[in-house]
């Protein structure tokens, strides 16, 4: 993957700066494939066994709506110097992704913290919504990323500072 | 999926109990796979790139190693009734999932909350280890699970009491 020319570093990022992603269709055979994979449960993976189960219906499985939001927030949304590394994740679920999902992402910065033991670096913590196409939240993920500072000699990032801050409503 | 003859209901578990998982090898080729579809970053999907990154080499995104968990732990980990339903979820990954690396998950129920609303069901809070082969632990999930209480009329789980606790440590 080519350098993010837009890359931000820990010292371009301030509490209340926000990302928005582009936007993912989420398929019913991917839903299928997926959960055949990694969460082979009646309600991910059998429509007809879906419709009496608490799901009412088909139902991605929440890691594939976090897997998701993840490649939306790497292609389109957080753009982080170094990608988006995490160290850990709070995440819940309020409603199930469903077969023809149009799924986006919506973040806000909401803590900043500057490393005590490694000059080089800090964390952000970074509120995530992922909405469907009827706008309603079907992931909120507060994630924890490591972020490196801008090294020394190099220069300002292009969409630091005022640029960085137009993605903000 | 067939119904799982050792499904355990809100009523059989306790604080305490325990499960773990069988195991699963993690091959290089699955973590770029993994990570092309959800997770395009360098020192996920190009080995090169990966030595000179934070993580010197190549590691499987943090959804790799939560979905690999999820596939243990359906399979072969908490027998709940109606399945592993999860209403939210804490994450942590204190180290990267590597290529070559044998997975398995240690869990323990570590609280129950019968549902104030909804006398049907309660949430159980599991606590998820994934170890490696080495015994490390790449990942540490606490999550809340939805369970149902045993229906009016419905038998005793296999598993139930006693002998639900013979997984215990």
């Amino acid at each position: 993957m080519a350098p993010r020319s837009r890359a931000l570093y820990f010292d371009d990022i301030q509490v209340g700066l926000r990302f928005t992603t582009g936007t993912h269709r989420v398929e019913q055979a991917q839903i299928i494939d997926f959960a055949s994979t990694f969460d082979p449960q009646p309600f991910h993976i059998d429509p007809d066994a879906a419709r009496g189960s608490v799901f009412q219906g088909l139902a991605a499985s929440g890691w594939h709506t976090a897997a998701i939001t993840m490649r939306l927030l790497v292609e389109h949304g957080a753009p982080i110097a170094g990608g988006i590394v995490g160290a850990g994740t709070e995440i819940t679920w309020p409603r199930p992704t469903r077969p023809g999902d149009v799924l986006r992402v919506a973040s806000e910065v909401v803590k900043v913290t500057p490393s005590r033991s490694r000059p080089d670096r800090g964390t952000v913590t970074l509120r995530s919504e992922t909405l469907n196409h009827h706008d309603e939240v079907v992931q909120i993920q507060v994630a924890t990323l490591m972020v490196p500072r801008r090294p020394a000699g190099a220069g300002e990032s292009e969409s630091g500072g005022r640029q960085a801050r137009c993605c903000a409503a």
